[in-house]
């Protein structure tokens, strides 16, 4: 049984995929706040001794911990997504984890977003794919294509192997509500679609390096599905 | 005539810059220390007031100030490429500046480069483009990918045009000396060419965003010219 640590595990994701993945993992959960009931880590991710000591033992990382709002001021998007995520890869690598499995986002690309969905409510739809040159939206976005490039760093030149699932969109009410010509529904995931996702992630042995689109097979889908799918044998539900 | 601001304009490349531009546009001068007979402006660029001072009046903005070296620790990175970039850009956008011309590296997609050099050198060249996922081989590399994804920002909703300009090997003999089945020589880039192509980048007042290879027509050349020949007219002499 492979012991996962989990960073960010009492947020909206997280929380989710920590109830996805407790009888199939040995969980290690870094928490804003302790949760009844579990055993928990409180740390700012910043701190590396701190993150090193959390990896021991762990062989693979998923980091979510970050601010998620696409309308972060900077200043918190350089200590939370931009050092924080420098810290975990390597406090990852110095407590000898072999792989990380990277929260990025769409918004790392989401420049491209009104043109693609346009098409696709249009009946012309192409896909984005993953090679795609970054184009963020945002500081957040921003500090996803830092991340992805960290991790690229890493799995390159450090030895960890590294996997970005660029999440798009995943709500509280698990539905793809609202306007269907929006980029939200057409980007939307379920959350057992990403507790899929990220298990096939972490089950991935042999990939060293590769970005991946987290959405459910919406109708408007404009996000490439067909390398998750081949490379993880991703198969969504939704 | 326009003018230009130039950070880091006492390095390596700035110094051969600011006198091949000197003529061409009225210049100022971000620099380390003072420069005899020059009118020079000190500040740690990640200063935002006195970057804004600076940038007041100016059309386009050469960002060349950074730690240059491909091992600069990670602290050092974090303050002058990242947080030094990001006043950079921001400074420009507060002060009403046109454009920025951001000096990436090849060590953004630095991981690539012994299986292309190695190719060139067995006579079957293929060249890297522009458009190929960022692969950085250092912090410094990771530094690079960042000043580019923030200047696509930037570019695509703060109103600024961006120009990054990855540059190859520029030295103080301006010479491509060396093994010519190593990286260096096959990306060199003279004093020459990189003026011209940064040049007719200040000139190229209708490109949003776009991504160039600063190197010379090098023997074993593995860096897409062509993009930055039909752009912006680049044509290399050397």
């Amino acid at each position: 049984m492979k012991t996962v640590l989990i960073t960010g595990a009492d947020g909206l994701i997280g929380s989710r995929l920590r109830e996805a993945l407790k009888e199939i993992y040995r969980l290690k959960l870094i928490t804003a706040e302790p949760i009844e009931g579990e055993t928990t880590i409180q740390t700012d991710i910043t701190a590396m001794d701190k993150m090193v000591q959390a990896c021991q033992g762990v062989d693979s990382v998923v980091h979510l911990a970050a601010s998620p709002a696409v309308d972060t001021p900077w200043e918190e998007i350089l200590h939370n997504n931009i050092i924080g995520t420098y810290t975990v890869f390597e406090a990852a690598k110095r407590a000898g984890v072999q792989q990380v499995i990277f929260a990025s986002s769409n918004h790392a690309v989401g420049s491209y977003e009104d043109e693609y969905v346009n098409k696709a409510a249009a009946g012309q739809r192409e896909l984005l794919n993953h090679l795609i040159l970054m184009r963020p939206d945002s500081y957040y976005g921003v500090s996803k294509v830092f991340g992805e490039a960290m991790g690229a760093y890493y799995a390159d030149h450090q030895g960890l192997r590294v996997i970005c699932i660029r999440i798009g969109w995943i709500n509280p009410d698990n539905e793809p509500k609202g306007d269907p010509t929006k980029p939200s529904p057409a980007m939307w995931m379920s959350h057992e679609d990403f507790a899929q996702m990220v298990q096939k992630s972490i089950e991935a042995d042999k990939v060293r390096f590769d970005i991946f689109y987290g959405v459910s097979d919406n109708q408007n889908r404009f996000f490439d599905l067909e390398h998750a799918k081949e490379v993880l044998g991703f198969a969504p539900h939704d």
